[in-house]
């Protein structure tokens, strides 16, 4: 029996989880190829922009599994499937294979596109992308994430917020999901370019807009929401593969 | 009927927690004054030395409602139950007229004095010692904190690591209580003097055991650790009040 190749654009860890619900959590990441979306900030241009293609190896579950037990040395731990959008591979069989060996997973996706095996995921991460993005929301895609989640993973939104109009859409995002915990993220103003790995982030700015959100959030009376900067992001600056 | 006063050295907020399981969460925090230990690197020596006893005000539970509900608009959120040592002052009725309204209580303590009171917190974070703190830790009073919150609250144990001796000392306690999750939090060797509120913390040298204690953990397979530094010295410093 063969299954669909998974294409990927890197493998790393482990290191720990730099944001959102599972922050501070040992983590391999499996970060697939594609997207169907073009956020104007977007900040894994590597796995986004077919430019990059040929940098994107497709794999099979056999050959994704060796590596994350290579890299974990067969200890089970949380995996984290990122991208692009991972939600247009076909991830189902790579889950159940880890599962048989102890391991968890977790998914990061916008929502735009629903699949029956995310009620296989331990955790999923919503996060439907605000207006700086450029991308308009497709709520009843959103809607069909949580139907095909049916209830089954820890369900959480998170949304990035760069500006006051980014903060509105959260809250309207919040109100229709009231049951599902919601964090907000600052935006990184400065994600690096493809070809320069080393470039600088602008930590103070991050940090100034994470101060800003703080005070938002406060100030609304917003207890419900949590907010959290890119923590790999203050440690490592832009690096990748950390 | 009266109940006895709660020594307060300070309320403020609201704010995010910034560290631990908790961590990005809105919080009105309650700062009791006193404690049954004097760690060498204490943080908040303006909640434990004897010497700013005259700055702790001794407040009803009407009092510090008061203020819990001015500072919070009136809208539930999490309260910390912080010191010092919360558990030497008698905050059971503080956390029955809260929950009465809606608001959770989370409390931090090393673990020395275990109250029954405990079990009727929401979240109860256990913070045992390492050596580098120069106190011992004494495991028949940490059992018996576990023993009063009965199971009931969310209970997590959270270890401040400096170096290797303090790393060795938190795998101990987690093959003690290995139900129970763990959180790692790199120390803060610039912690400032009370009566300097502007004191330079050095966030580089955290920032470096943040990395330090990362790689421990990583290397080691610790995968079940969670590792995160305290998000609020990123931000603000050393700074009192937020």
């Amino acid at each position: 029996m063969t299954t669909a190749a998974i294409r990927v654009s890197e493998i790393f860890g482990p290191t720990i989880q730099g944001e959102g619900v599972l922050i501070g959590q040992p983590t391999v990441f499996v970060r697939t190829g594609g997207c169907d979306y073009r956020c104007t900030w977007c900040d894994t241009l590597h796995a986004v922009d077919g430019e990059y293609r040929e940098q994107w190896r497709p794999m099979s579950v056999d050959e994704i599994w060796s590596e994350v037990r290579r890299l974990s040395g067969g200890v089970p731990l949380t995996v984290s499937l990122s991208g692009g959008n991972p939600a247009i591979q076909p991830l189902g069989p790579l889950i159940d294979r880890g599962h048989g060996e102890g391991y968890r997973f977790a998914l990061e996706t916008q929502g735009s596109v629903a699949r029956d095996w995310f009620a296989n995921l331990d955790t999923l991460v919503l996060s439907p992308k605000p207006p700086s993005s450029g991308m308009a929301t497709d709520f009843a895609q959103l809607d069909d994430c949580l139907v095909m989640a049916a209830g089954r993973p820890m369900t959480v939104l998170k949304i990035v917020v760069f500006d006051d109009h980014d903060y509105a859409y959260a809250k309207d995002v919040a109100r229709r999901y009231p049951a599902l915990p919601i964090y907000l993220q600052p935006g990184n103003h400065t994600p690096p370019p493809p070809e320069d790995d080393g470039a600088t982030v602008d930590i103070e700015g991050v940090m100034n807009r994470m101060l800003w959100l703080v005070d938002k959030v406060t100030g609304d009376k917003w207890f419900d929401a949590r907010v959290l900067p890119q923590l790999h992001v203050l440690l490592w600056g832009n690096r990748r593969g950390v």
